[in-house]
């Protein structure tokens, strides 16, 4: 049967974010800070698999990280240091060196777009739930170097 | 003599852009066409020493590069494929692989933007002009991972 393909996942989806992996996100935060002028708010510790209800590469994970968050207007920057367990930050991370992890697209479902990008050869590696929203994390590396984020909430 | 540290570069300035560096920049620009539904402009050619002035390393530079852009609003991304001479495109390229290569910012000087950031720990490592305004690549890949560009110009 043929693949039958979705129209485009992320038509009229909106740029939210921009994710940076690193080993120490105090000191990517400081020099953020340092050349933005922005203040850095506290870091946040996410939720284990409890709460979280962390999938990676389909099985339940205990992925922890540090984020911290620089609103730049429209675009947030987001520092994310992996801390416990698999994750494909983690992964990101040992393979390619700090740098830019992630682009987050709002989008009204995450679950709808995670289908939908699927169907274009870019499943889902990893998802969870935070406080006012989801998040699935799709797996974009082999086409645009960097993964693909939906999220269904404006909060980060 | 302590070091004199201007006001933070890049306070109130407008996140436009982020860069990709690929081998192909067709096969990347026609999977970001299926996935957000925006067809992909013509590529651009940039231009040699000539013309583009470009330095690298504080040299002159026949680095030239397949550009494709893409419109999502405040912000574009930038296909970027590498061609002849050495370049910061290609040296990111050789080391991380496909990815993030820079997100840009809109400066009223870019001179002035590059020398203010220099204060901080981040000096130009490529520069150059095109039709319409000019651009430094500085090199805040041991802060951030990736290279901050300064941009003179809201058309690229």
């Amino acid at each position: 049967m043929p693949e039958q393909k979705s129209p485009p996942p992320l038509q009229n989806a909106t740029l939210c974010q921009i994710g940076f992996v690193t080993r120490d996100a105090g000191r990517m935060a400081r020099k953020l800070t340092e050349i933005t002028g922005i203040p850095a708010p506290e870091p946040i510790l996410t939720d284990g698999f409890e709460k979280a209800r962390t999938l990676y590469r389909g099985n339940p994970s205990q992925a922890t990280a540090k984020l911290i968050f620089f609103n730049l207007g429209q675009v947030a920057l987001e520092i994310i240091e992996p801390i416990g367990g698999p994750s494909t930050w983690r992964e990101f991370l040992e393979k390619h060196g700090e740098g830019v992890h992630h682009i987050a697209f709002t989008v009204k479902s995450t679950k709808t777009a995670a289908g939908e990008l699927s169907g274009f050869g870019i499943p889902p590696v990893q998802s969870g739930v935070f406080e006012g929203g989801s998040y699935v994390y799709c797996d974009s590396e082999k086409d645009l170097g960097v993964i693909l984020e939906l999220l269904d909430s404006t909060t980060g």
